[in-house]
């Protein structure tokens, strides 16, 4: 099943021709979780072709424009589109107020349900089928969080061969599948290490918005497969890095690398930056998988053994 | 001296994949007016390389979100880059308090002057050495502008030869200029049709914001020479544009041969049509100048005698 990652953003507070603010989609079993959603959101997804009926998660970082100020072209096109199904927003608490008062005189038609962030501690903020979400704090200049999307453990595979063979009922193959051994009647113990193989393990991706070096986010996503880091500057400007609370791309390569993240990639870059290598290769001194996203970056994450 | 309007956004309500929001700009004089504000001007601003900080008056025409939502990521791009200049703003008065709530955490640094519409009669708004502003009212579904951007007369031109041979003074050329004659100490009188050419004539544009086919319209507008009007629909959807208060393009293009405008100019579309050249066939049947906009279409007025 997908576990798919798309950057629709990759600029810092202020965007450039070429550079978005923030916001990207992950595609998680065909649910389409929006994360953060800076001005122009609707025309990115758009433009990569995500339908904006199959969103009924956003999740806002915190109330910095380049992280919510698309929220209220989104939720006016929804309306417009006629959308009828509920749309949960996570976000810090006071968007709901913002969200009222600038769409006072639009009829939503559909209902929203707001979840508000804690900003003390990690927290699963959801849980479905396939999915979890925490929310966990980050060190910004106002309150912020980051996501962690964690696929739930899978179920062994029935090696088919065996079915037929051994004339497995469909409770025996439930039981065998979910690591357990069936005991028959006859009194013989099917193993279910024989008549399974281990399933592929379960992909997580973390999105770490706005925020300065901070020890304990490695911690929160630990051994996480593909790590977003926002690397707004490089070392040459780390004085700037420090004074805005936000990291360069050392400080995200050090995160990833202390987390034990498989994959890290970059974004919210500032303005400053036309081009881009020397960053990765700042970044690559501290982590041997970084890539830098642009707007557009798209990263399927395969199944592993 | 430039009189020249770049087009930033065309789609009506719902953006696409190649259509922003409504957003023009007009270069008069080096002076640049931004009219309507969607979502993602700001980043149409630097796609089409009008820099920002030439930015001083913003004409809102109504609070619908597609002429508005991208004024809140513009304000804090002009903050981060501490932009000192007044910035005065023509807009309906509740957009004051829109920005207040929004913008409550961000210092913007620079001065804003609001200037509230009337939208019961054309106004002269704003009037500067070479230009003038009018707003005047439109109808649609809720309180909406117009603006008519009128250049000033020129003064006539001297005739440079003349100047050696009758040893003009820079008072007598001043007078002959604005049109009137010098009489001389010695009794001779320098009939400045003699002296002078007439100045090419002043040029004019007007943005029709959101609107229903509206009689006045052509009254406001008499003589245009560029004619911006709203054509959401085309005559087969007239119902829809009927129940939502906004124009097919024949209603343009209709108000545009009233009116006397010289050059008709669509935009607003539904996204519903793809292909826009029936719009353009549909529009040409009542006016003979008639062009299809498209986001970052450019026009500069030429001077005319």
């Amino acid at each position: 099943m997908n576990f798919e990652l798309t950057v629709l953003g990759t600029s810092s507070a202020v965007p450039t021709s070429v550079r978005f603010p923030s916001a990207h989609v992950l595609n998680a079993y065909e649910q389409f979780f929006l994360i953060d959603c800076g001005e122009g959101t609707q025309m990115q997804l758009r433009k990569f072709k995500i339908k904006f009926a199959r969103i009924n998660h956003i999740f806002i970082s915190h109330l910095h424009g380049d992280h919510y100020f698309g929220i209220y072209g989104l939720l006016s096109s929804f309306a417009l589109q006629k959308r009828k199904n509920e749309l949960h927003i996570y976000a810090p608490e006071e968007l709901r107020k913002l969200v009222k008062v600038q769409l006072k005189y639009l009829d939503l038609g559909f209902p929203i349900s707001f979840h508000y962030l804690n900003f003390d501690r990690k927290k699963k903020i959801l849980d479905t089928k396939h999915i979890e979400v925490y929310s966990f704090p980050l060190k910004h200049s106002i309150s912020t969080c980051g996501f962690l999307f964690q696929e739930k453990e899978r179920e062994r595979n029935i090696i088919k061969a065996k079915i037929e063979k051994y004339q497995l009922g469909l409770r025996e193959i439930v039981k065998l599948k979910s690591g357990n051994n069936v005991e028959r009647e006859d009194g013989t113990v099917l193993d279910y290490n024989d008549f399974t193989n281990s399933p592929s393990k379960a992909r997580s991706y973390a999105y770490c918005s706005d925020t300065q070096y901070y020890n304990k986010i490695a911690d929160y996503v630990k051994d996480v497969d593909l790590l977003y880091h926002e690397a707004t500057y490089m070392d040459i400007d780390k004085a700037l890095a420090k004074k805005t609370m936000h990291s360069t791309a050392s400080d995200a390569a050090k995160i990833a690398s202390k987390a034990n993240a498989n994959k890290l990639i970059l974004g919210h870059y500032s303005g400053r930056y036309y081009d881009l290598k020397p960053m990765l290769i700042e970044a690559s001194k501290y982590h041997n998988n970084v890539v830098l996203a642009h707007d557009g970056f798209s990263f399927s994450l395969p199944y592993k053994k």
